[in-house]
């Protein structure tokens, strides 16, 4: 049993802002950071809400991010916002970017954020909800340390970081909010068995020769087994290609990890495409969409992407967040 | 053993385009689907080349499709054009479409294309890959009927269709082309074992409760199995957002099903994303798809999506396709 506190979502953003500053981060970089990391804890992602925040501030004081760094901004064509995150955290790098995305998304109905020299964004699904917030459709990829083999091969390629896709209900926020790896599961997993010393299920991971294997520490020597197969490295591909490729981002083959203090900044980045529905469907997306939700409602049990993140969001506004005491004193010890 | 007779891709195309018009589509309609029909031979994939001639004849003959359509194109905003495809081909809609599109996309940084009341686009790669030949990268989303159930759900929901992504090579092809469905299996599969009276393998549909069934009857009333579980249908739902909701075409729960007679033009709809990478990765783009494809290259036995169409394609310009003598019977049939 873990021994939780319940804090509001303003005092864990607080919170992870003055840990955030005390570690060396700008006030200009801690805030979005720190509004994510109270958006997240209301998701019920605690993996990357608070717990994170001993990690940031680590890879701030061992130069991983910058936490000065002043992300660049620059408008190659009318639909294209390209941001140079510095090396900084990526979370300043989107808010500026969007501030950009956004208008020009609404003037010539879809635009795109390429972000480059970028780190780890958090829940990707927490980035494309804003936009959804916006009432534009948002699709987000963002790149990873290569994790994933190629059909056929045993080396990784390419990373099992996900894709994302918000779209906006009748009352503001997201009705559907799809934010899902390429992989059948997720590596920090399999790290965490192999730190348990248990066995992993057949399936989760591939050795170094591309077998499936039962042992943790094979699988971290190996890769990640894709979720569906051949479809699966497909997915993770497209990843690469939008988040890396296309935004001018370090390749996930040549990326340092996201763990752990070696190796330097990432650099990885992110890309985001905004559309507005208005613009590409003649006014009639809202009754598209809910047609679809209202098939899906409709069957006892059934349920889309989103719905668990959305329920407890809406809860945590008036009760706040349990939050773990351990993680609470980490962070209470970067203060001093 | 299938008797089979060798012809020049120029055969194929003439002899598609005599048999479309023959059934009564317009020449400016007929031509690019016989452009197509020459090029999804040329890629091996037979089951969507002259194998569908005789179905796109009838389908013009009983009205789920009008030969004499003629496609009207929008321009809402300098990023987006929309196609109303007039329930004809949506070859001739997407030739009309990439017109606009190809050059917005290099004005903008990024365009989109919107598709409505369209038809089955046939294979979804041949037009990324001529997006990719332009040297755009181009993602496309096609919807189809419904036949893919919700998590926790048992009625379909969301189509089976594919989403593609194509990006060009040194010598100007694709050199990495995604065309991958949401389900395990094609459904053309499920429907050629029921016609054959044999069991399918555990995994790929389930039966109109839910249940994973080895009866292809069963499983055509009930649904396919998403590949990757909940991350398939995550894909589905997607390409459903893209193709049918932000286009304004006719959801898969509502259209008309593509094969048989019955129920009038489907209206579904087609969505394509054009991004020129020039644009957005400060002009790197190369440099990281040659890391990505060189590191998949360089494994004996891995490959990358697209290798097989590729190698046949570039065979079949010298030496011609071995098509079916049967399906070459039906289709001369058609020219009385």
């Amino acid at each position: 049993m873990t021994e939780t506190k319940t804090l509001s979502l303003a005092e864990i953003e607080d919170l992870s802002f003055r840990a955030l500053v005390a570690a060396g981060t700008s006030e200009a970089n801690a805030r979005p950071l720190a509004v994510a990391t109270a958006a997240t804890e209301a998701d019920g992602v605690a993996s990357h809400g608070l717990a994170y925040i001993p990690i940031y501030a680590e890879h701030v004081q061992c130069g991983k991010v910058d936490g000065q760094a002043i992300p660049a901004l620059a408008r190659p064509r009318p639909g294209v916002v390209a941001v140079d995150a510095a090396t900084g955290f990526a979370h300043s790098a989107i808010d500026l970017g969007f501030e950009a995305l956004i208008p020009a998304a609404r003037a010539q109905g879809v635009a795109v954020l390429a972000i480059r020299n970028s780190y780890n964004c958090g829940v990707l699904g927490y980035h494309t909800a804003r936009l959804a917030r916006a009432g534009l459709v948002g699709l987000g990829f963002t790149n990873a340390p290569a994790s994933i083999a190629p059909s056929g091969g045993a080396r990784p390629v390419v990373g099992t970081n996900p894709f994302s896709v918000a779209v906006q209900g009748e009352d503001g926020e997201p009705e559907l909010l799809i934010d899902q790896s390429a992989s059948t599961i997720a590596k920090s997993e399999v790290m965490k068995h192999a730190r348990e010393g248990k066995e992993i299920p057949l399936g989760w991971a591939l050795d170094a020769d591309g077998n499936p294997t039962t042992d943790p520490d094979a699988g971290l020597k190996g890769s990640m087994a894709p979720s569906g197969g051949y479809k699966g490295v497909g997915v993770a591909l497209l990843t690469e290609i939008m988040a890396a490729a296309l935004t001018g981002a370090t390749l996930g083959i040549n990326a340092s990890p996201f763990s752990g203090t070696a190796g330097g900044p990432p650099k990885t980045g992110q890309m985001f495409i905004a559309i507005d529905p208005v613009a590409t469907s003649n006014d009639s997306f809202r009754s598209g969409m809910v047609g679809i939700v209202e098939a899906v409602r409709a069957q006892t049990g059934a349920h889309l992407p989103g719905d668990g993140r959305r329920g407890k969001r809406l809860k945590a506004r008036t009760d706040g967040v349990a939050v773990s005491v351990a993680t609470l004193n980490r962070i209470q010890a970067l203060l001093g």
